[in-house]
């Protein structure tokens, strides 16, 4: 189980990560197993874990005053999932954290984490290829919310994330791009006929 | 003029950074001004240069394919400015990014800013807390993209960035939230005869 992270360092950092080193990893983080629709984090509550997904799938969603569900974020093999503002500051999170399919996290905490980062050089480095990556990804989606029309969006997530398209019920799909499942609806029948 | 980089330092470190590790970021930047409508960067180039805004505005932005601006960033007084994929990646950037008051700028490149992160702890740390904040606002950007209506979004920046409303004219206030300049200026008039 410990395996997937260390392999997932390694590619992360283009190192070899040591035994010695990774004896700081393995302390670091728990294994945890997470039931379909079972819950990482609730809103309100501070989100007090970071869990690397070794197998499952889940999601990050709001839930609006108008009670609709919007996925903020998707996880799986190989992906990290928290409320980072959350986990971070200690305030409550806006945001449930749920497994769509059974799941296998590693997680640790905030204390761990940030011992952990002074005592392995290669998953501090990890930790901020990382940040780069989700920054960089981050304007990319941003961008596309803005100024991307309907069908566009589901084209780069098709291209960024096949896996998501592959995995993930549509109403779920649209809900992650901010479109109504009637319109992705239409969007992917159009595709289909052209 | 290198004075309002190291309060900045000083600000997000929560420490006052000495003379002599000082010494080390004034030797990293350099000093640049930017007239109204000139460019840092442009489409197409490798965005060589990542920049501290110390006086004025900016702002960053794509062209689509419909010959439509997007806004995906703003920036004033205090905030870094950069395409963050282009300058660490080292591909041609998407973005064009201009000056929409004349500005003041202290830059830097990719190899002064891996120095300097060895040199100073304080600028590292600096950086580390920047990724963390970015990480946060990015996801709460998101999130507004695909749930908040067109009034909640516009709020929201009143709330998060007034500076931003006070600042930029409507046009460019509506291309950042991905809305069209008639919607916005629908919506204003209605949250003032309320």
């Amino acid at each position: 189980m410990y395996n997937a992270l260390r392999n997932f360092i390694n590619s992360k950092t283009g190192s070899e990560i040591d035994d010695s080193e990774f004896q700081f990893v393995e302390a670091a983080f728990t294994p945890r197993v997470i039931k379909k629709k079972q819950f990482l984090s609730h809103e309100g509550s501070i989100c007090q874990y970071m869990a690397f997904i070794v197998k499952g799938a889940m999601r990050q969603y709001v839930i609006d005053d108008r009670g609709v569900e919007h996925i903020v974020r998707f996880g799986i093999e190989n992906w990290w999932i928290s409320d980072r503002e959350s986990f971070s500051m200690l305030t409550p999170s806006k945001y449930n954290i749920d497994a769509f399919e059974d799941t296998e996290l590693l997680v640790t905490t905030k204390e761990k984490i940030t011992l952990l980062k002074d005592q392995s050089p290669l998953f501090f480095k990890m930790a901020h290829v990382l940040d780069e990556n989700n920054f960089i990804a981050a304007q990319n989606r941003i961008e596309a919310n803005i100024s991307f029309t309907a069908e566009e969006k589901f084209q780069q997530l098709m291209k960024l994330y096949p896996e998501f398209v592959r995995r993930f019920p549509q109403n779920m799909l649209a809900s992650y791009l901010g479109l109504t499942p009637e319109t992705l609806s239409r969007i992917r029948k159009q595709m289909l006929f052209r």
